[in-house]
Formats: C-alpha cells, structure tokens, sequence
C-alpha cells in the first residue's frame, strides 16, 4: 500500500504525517499519511484541467473499459482491502463485502451506460431551408462534462461513497477528472483503491490528472480545493454543517459553482393502524433491525417513526422494546461520531415529553466506541412545538412521535423538513382510509416507500436517492444511480455545423446507434 | 385593460400610483398601476401554494387546453396588444407582432409536450423478487413539479418572456403556478396579456391562484417575492447585477430556493480568415443587421467580434462601418436603458487603445430615447489586459478585437467569462486549418454557431439558451424551448407501490401511452 498523496500518475510525501485509528479498539493502524500543501491542490487541479482536454473526448468504449477495469482492480485487491476497512471503519466483514459487491456493480453499471451512450439526450432539429419569414437553421443538443469535480468521500461507505465510489463513478463516466479528498478515517482503504484506480488509468493510457487523491486530517485542504478556480464541481456526503460549509464556499467564489452536498435526513415512517394491528411484530423485528444496521450510520436510517394512537400501536411498541433489547452495541465509524451519538441521543431523552420505548441492554465491553440502540417516544403536540427533535441523530436512534388522530399527523408530516425517503407501513384497508396523507409524502421526500424498510439504496436507473432542502444542497438531482451522472453535464446546442464538425453522438446517420429525438421522433435513426 | 393586481381570481388596486412611459416620446401613457403591499404579496402566495395542490395532478389534457386558451386568448387581444406593446416599448410593429407569434407558438408547443407526456422521463425497474441475498423491491421513477414560481418580466421581451413567455409557459405546463412581477416598462402590456391567462384559466376551471400578476416601479416587492417562504422557485431575465441581487436573497433563505438567472452575455463571434477574404461584404452587412437588430437589446447581441489581423479584415471593417453608417437610430425600450447605452458606449471608447470602425449617423431626432450602433476596435493584447472591455453595453455596440496570430486568438477566447452563445464566420478551407481554436467554443457558451448570427433563439427541443456563468446563474438549464421545464421539477421514485396508488405515467401496461426506460429498455410498453 502505497501512503503518499497521488497527483496524477505520481505519488508525492506531503507534509504533517497522521495515522488511521481502529475505532473498536482506539488503536493506531500501520501506515503514516501526509497532509498535503496549496501547491499539492494546485497540481492536483492544473493536471486535471489538462486531462479535461483530452478525457471528455475520449471515445465512449475506451471510458467504459476503464470503469470496468477499476471493478477488476478493485476485486483484485481481495481480503486486504475489506481487512483494511474492517479496521479503519469497525464495520463488519459481510457488510464491508457487500459494499465492495455495490461498489464494482455500479462501475460496470456506469460502464454500460457509457457504453451504450443514450445517456446524453441527443436531440435534433433539421433544418427548415424554406421557412418564411426566415429559414430556420439545423439545431442539435446534446449533454456534454463540465470539468473536473472534487470529490470528498463519505466516513460511513468506505468503498461505495469514496474514492471509488457513487461521486466518482459517476463523474468520471461523465467525462470529469475527478480530484478525490479521502476521508480521513479510511485513509489505508482509499489509498487502496486509488492504486487500483491508477492502475486502470495507466492500463488504458488516459491523460495523467483523470484522477488524484489528496489526504489531510483538518479543513484546510477542503476549503483549498472548493475555492480553487480549476474546481468546476464538488460532491459531498456529510453532516448538514459541512456541506452547508462547502456550498457557502462554493457561492461566494468570483466563479460560482454547484456542490452537490447531501446532508442528511430523519426519514419519517408512517406506521398506520391496521397494519399494525395485524402485523406488529413483525414490522417491529424489520424497523429494528432497521434502525440498528450499519451502527444507524446510514443516510436512509429510519429515525423517525410516526403514528396514531391505537391498541395496535401499544402492542408494536411492546415488539419494538423487545426487539431493539436483543440488538447489540455495534461499532460505530470514529470516536468522534460515538461520542457525538451518545450525546445527541442522550439529550433528545432530556427532551421535555421524551421517553424511553426501549434500548439495548448488549454492550459489547470489549470493544471501544459501541453504539447501544435506543427507541425513544414523544407525542405529536410535544414534537410540533420543539425544533430540537427534527434534527438527526447519526446512528441507532429513533423516534417514535405518536398523534391523537389524522389531522395531527398530518400536521406533523407538514412540520418536517425535506427528507431524502418517507415510508408508509400500511395494510390495504389503510390505503383506502388515508388517501390524502399517503399522497403528501411526495411533498417532502425524493423517494416514496410503501412497506419497506428506507435503507438499502438500490443502484438502478429508477433510484432518486436525494430530497428537498436540507436533504440534500439541490433535489433536482441524485447521487445514487444512473441518473447521477447528470449533476456533471450541462446542455449544448450547435446551430448550422457541417456533419463532420460534430459529435459522433449528433451526427445524421447515427453511426453510434444511440436513442436520439430526432424531429419530434423517439428513435435510433 | 384592468390595470389593477391581479391575485387569482380577483383584481385588487394596491397602493401608491404610477404609469407607463412611451419611450420614444418620453409622454406617460393611459392607466395607472398600483404598487402592491406586503399581504397582496402573501395573499399571492398562499393561493398559489393552495393551487398547487390541485393544479400539479391535474389531468395533462386540461393542461394543454390551457395553454392553448391562453394562446388563443392572447391572439383576441389583436391589435390592442401590438399597439400598447409598442408604446410601451419603443418596438417596431413588425418585431411585436412576430414576438407574439412566438408567444402563442411557445404556448403550443408546450401544449403539444404536456399532451404527449413523455417529458417526465418515466424510469421503471421491476422487481427481483428471486434475488439473493436480498429480493429487490419494484421501483419506479419520474419527474414532478416543486411548487410556486416567482417570474420577473423581462424588459426586453414583453410578450415572448413576460407575462405569458417562456418562463410562464414552462412553469404552468410543468405543473406550477405562476406569481408574475409585471416589468414597469411596460405594465399595460402585462395587463392584457394576465387578463388572457385569467380567462384561460377560468375557462378550464383551474384552482384560483394559478396564475396572478403584482406590479412595483421599485425594488421592494421583487424582494418580498423572492424571500417569501411559499416561492420554490425564481426565473429573471435582465442585468448581472439585477440577478445576482436576487440570487444571494435566495442563497440566504432559510431554505434556500433556484434562482435562473439570465444575466446577459457579450456572445464572441469569430470571424476567420478565408471567410473574410471571400465574403467580407455579405458577413459585414449580416453582422451590422444583427447588431442593430432590436437596437441590440438582445441578450444574443454579437457584442464581441474576433478577428486575425489580414487584408480582408480591412476590407470586412471598411464594409461594416459602411453597413453601420446607414443604419438609422431606434428607440430603446426605456429611458434608463438608453442613458446607461450612450454612458457605458462612450466610456468604452475612452478606454485605451480603443478607436472606433464605425457609427450610425442616422439620428432620428423626432423622437427620444434613441440608441445609435457603434463598433468600436481593440488589438487583443489591449484587451486582454483589460477586464472593463469584457463587460456587456447593452444596446447596438460591438467590439472588434484584432489578434496578431492565432495563438494570441486563443488566449482572448480563453480569457472570456461564460456566454450564451460563441459564433464562427468561416469557410471550409478556415474549418480545416483552425480545428482546436473551434473546439474550444464549446468551453464558454451554451450554443456554438457556425456561419450564422446568434441573434434569433429558435424555439424547437434542440435549443440551449443558458451558457456558463455570468451568462446564467445555471449552465445546466435552458429558459428556451422545452427543456425549459426541467427547471421546475425534481425526480421522485416510488418503491414498492401497487399500480392504483402510482400517478398514470407509472402504471403497469402504461396507460398514458408514453416513452418510458422500463427494465433497460426505451419504449411504449
């Protein structure tokens, strides 16, 4: 494992050496990393605005084979990567695995998609030779890259919001270098991926600069590289403090740019009566279990659970203390986020009107930073009036806000904030009854879930995985599936160009066999 | 003509007086206008919020007969329209009456977008029930509307992006209601044209507060608009400094809304050497017309020509102040615009090393407000070290910058700000011998244009009216032609949802009967 900070195709010391901790033991890991200097970000960026030149018009089949060799790399780093990152994180070896499986899928995804090339919305209007009063010209539109993107990884997906992850994928299937700041709580696992990303680059002989990785344990570099002049993008998964931080930056430059910031969510779950009544047990053993994955370090945790009182819902209640009892503590991703957790969730219970619906008794003594589940309740009047209990809580934490009746739920649905998922558990008797409730959860959220648990982020095309303000810095776009490959294009038109000036993807004829509108028809001519 | 605030449904006076203003006379117009209050502002807003939640599922054929209403409803207007448009602006009958048919026509064409219903971008991924570990729930994905947008008439344009131009008519036909801010250049105008939407909408019997219109001759009310929490969106055509006022208002919010901005652009044109050479006079005579069109208040104005040093750019310039000679003055749209056309002109030849090509000598001294052509010229290596030159002069003006070589060509283009679009004049033999310098347009604007002036936005699928900042405040939008819609929605996916509770364009066995990306493939099914 090669420490340094990479700055195109070559490894570079930096200054001020940190190392990585093990969060279950506290333990510093072998390996010293290097923060780097201004002039590191500015040689990371001048060769990323080079290799712009060259990469955006790099041909789509050589990009795709790049994206597949990088999973191929990746896979080929085999138990020393998930070890690493076992350590680094304290997440456990099957979910780690799994998170490698999602990471090299959506390489091979963005490959296909790259490959097979639709994705840039061509679209054509011939000319009109004999238009009066004016003849109107031949105009055609396509999406093209906008520049290279700063990319900083993600501490709860080590491998699949990282170096190699969702952001870059996206933005280098796009046509972007990609600048990445690791995260400095995985340091060894993104130096990791970042040989295997060279490796593929220098396979394919793509311009040096297509890719860089910059390590640092403070802001300073972060901030260098949003205010930098050649940075054209920046992505971020975080806390709502730091990417508001970034996107404030990013704003004020002489030059704004987009971050592309998601910052969170509680992810309301509306539990309805009859569903609960009929199947309280067995939705409490799937929203425990839930809440409690991953250490509650997921986006899409379900912090929130909402109902009417109901029979119904003290015996769910009873399923849910019980269940969440059995769960053990579980190793959190830093110190930093476990003390942070035990705080916040401790000072919700603090909360006037709050209290315990159940917590796990499993502490795992002998391991540092564990995060124990806690299911705490509130009602609907108490939950109106107090802004504190809006906020997240990164990790196993929910709450469960309970209404008199419908139209108080209602108003509590209307209270939140954007969220990126909303969920409904509900039996078909329900659906009929709350009709109107059931459609406003797309007034708040960019996913609409019905009896299914909100984390497990499916990679397809049809996954919208961002929501309204403060979910996420800008709803109109994703960071999860193909779609996301959007927040790193803008549209342009060329008017009256001879075939041979244009892009392949424009051309008559259609030699790259694309889905295109041509002249208000759908098709592959 | 109701020249009274129109809040949904009802006309309400507002406070303090003023009129419109014939700025070829300098004469006040009949009618007075009522600069609105605070609470006409939130009563604006609470009825467009209400409409919205009918208005955004209302069926797509009662949309697009809407639209259609309104354009016919316009068409009613007849002469009544063009005559107050034209004292009211200063512009010939001829430019208005074509400015209406691109109203109308833009209301049709969203029409015909809505009614055929692809534009949502359906996305559908089945499920895998059978997949291991986990199965993989149904997930299905398209575009919805945000909610109420704010639009600011556009001086330039007060029929084509006002009241019922391309921002309104995207807007409603995405499914958000309107609040308009009439410009005070020409509220009577905006009083005609909002009393055909009123009846459109009556006609269709849509939700009170789909539409309204307030008028303002100050700053307030914009800012009361903008700021207003109910406002999910902004659109503004107009200055640089104008939409960056508006866009740090909407940054500072406690949620922070879109601003699109179209802030203006100088649009480079290229004129290469053998295109000179061969056809000076033919390019000098288009050129001096495109410059001049409108009395260059066009946000396309070629405001920038680029030029090698050559014989036949002396024979070009020698044309083109011929051309610009015979070119009589015209009124400019107000008195403000006009005083601030002759100020910036005037200051711009006082700059060093700038000496004038040619000036219009054709003032028409029976009216006011007139706005003589100018093109002024520059050797690039004084413009490139001076950023004043680089600014827009809204009005008939145009700089011509003389490089020495072609490697000093390239430093001015590298050196230019964000533009809406980047032109070309050239021949074939020019295409061939100077490839790079022609691929680099595509770095700065948003339309690239070869051997036609970027005056004439047509208004088709294939149209980009947007380009890197300063041009817009997002490069990765149009406010021409119908991708314009995607400025007001954001993708939702919908997991797990029995067909009955998903919108139509969801539905198993597509029942709209539109394009749709189901299970990797694009089609009707």
């Amino acid at each position: 494992m090669n420490t340094n900070n990479l700055i195109g195709y070559n490894y570079t010391k930096g200054g001020k050496a940190f190392k990585a901790i093990d969060p279950s033991s506290g333990a510093e890991l072998a390996g010293d990393f290097y923060t780097v200097g201004l002039n590191d970000v500015d040689a990371a960026l001048d060769l990323a605005e080079k290799a712009f030149e060259t990469y955006r018009y790099t041909d789509k089949k050589t990009k795709a084979a790049f994206l597949r060799s990088v999973a191929e790399e990746i896979n080929a780093l085999g138990d020393e990567l998930i070890e690493r990152a076992m350590s680094e994180s304290g997440l456990p070896q099957a979910r780690l695995q799994g998170e490698r499986g999602r990471t090299t899928g959506q390489l091979n995804l963005f490959a296909d998609l790259v490959e097979e090339g639709s994705w840039v919305e061509a679209v054509i209007n011939s000319a009109l030779p004999d238009r009066t009063p004016a003849p109107r010209p031949d105009i055609r539109k396509m999406f093209i890259p906008i520049g290279p993107v700063v990319v900083f990884g993600a501490s709860n997906f080590p491998l699949a919001f990282s170096v190699a992850g969702g952001d870059t994928v996206s933005a280098l299937a796009a046509g972007c270098p990609v600048v990445v700041k690791a995260h400095p709580a995985h340091p060894g696992t993104s130096a990791l991926v970042a040989e295997a990303i060279k490796k593929a680059a220098e396979k394919h002989q793509l311009p040096e600069g297509v890719f860089s990785i910059l390590y640092d344990d403070s802001y300073t570099m972060g901030e260098a590289l949003v205010k930098h002049p050649k940075t054209k993008i920046v992505t971020f998964t975080g806390s709502f403090k730091g990417g508001m931080a970034l996107l404030k930056m990013a704003q004020q430059r002489e030059v704004p740019i987009p971050v592309f910031a998601e910052m969170g969510s509680i992810n309301p779950v509306i539990l309805l009566p009859d569903a609960l009544e009929n199947r309280y047990a067995q939705i409490a053993e799937q929203y425990a279990a839930s809440i409690a994955l991953g250490a509650g370090q997921f986006c899409t945790n379900p912090g929130l659970l909402l109902a009417l009182k109901s029979e119904g819902l003290n015996k769910f209640k009873n399923a849910l203390s019980d269940a969440v009892a059995k769960i053990n503590s579980s190793t959190m991703l830093t110190p930093g986020i476990c003390k942070n957790y035990s705080k916040l969730s401790e000072e919700m219970l603090q909360e006037p009107g709050v209290s315990v619906v159940g917590r796990s008794g499993g502490l795992n003594t002998d391991k540092s930073n564990q995060a124990l589940p806690i299911i705490a309740e509130v009602s609907a009047s108490s939950f109106l009036v107090n802004p504190k209990l809006k906020e997240e809580v990164f990790g196993p934490y929910s709450l469960l806000v309970v209404a008199d009746y419908e139209v108080q739920l209602q108003h509590v649905i209307n209270a939140l904030q954007g969220q990126l998922t909303a969920s409904i558990v509900a039996d078909e008797t329900d659906l009929v009854k709350h009709k109107s409730l059931i459609q406003s959860l797309t007034n708040i959220a960019g996913r609409v879930i019905l009896n299914n648990v909100p984390t497990g982020v499916e990679v397809v095309h049809s996954m919208q995985h961002g929501g309204p303000f403060p979910a996420t810095s800008d709803s109109r776009f994703t960071s999860v599936g193909t779609g996301a490959i959007k927040r790193f294009v803008r549209p342009v038109s060329w008017q009256n160009w001879p075939d041979e000036l244009l892009p392949d993807e424009l051309k008559t004829g259609n030699p790259l066999e694309i889905w295109r509108f041509v002249d208000n028809k759908w098709g592959k001519d």
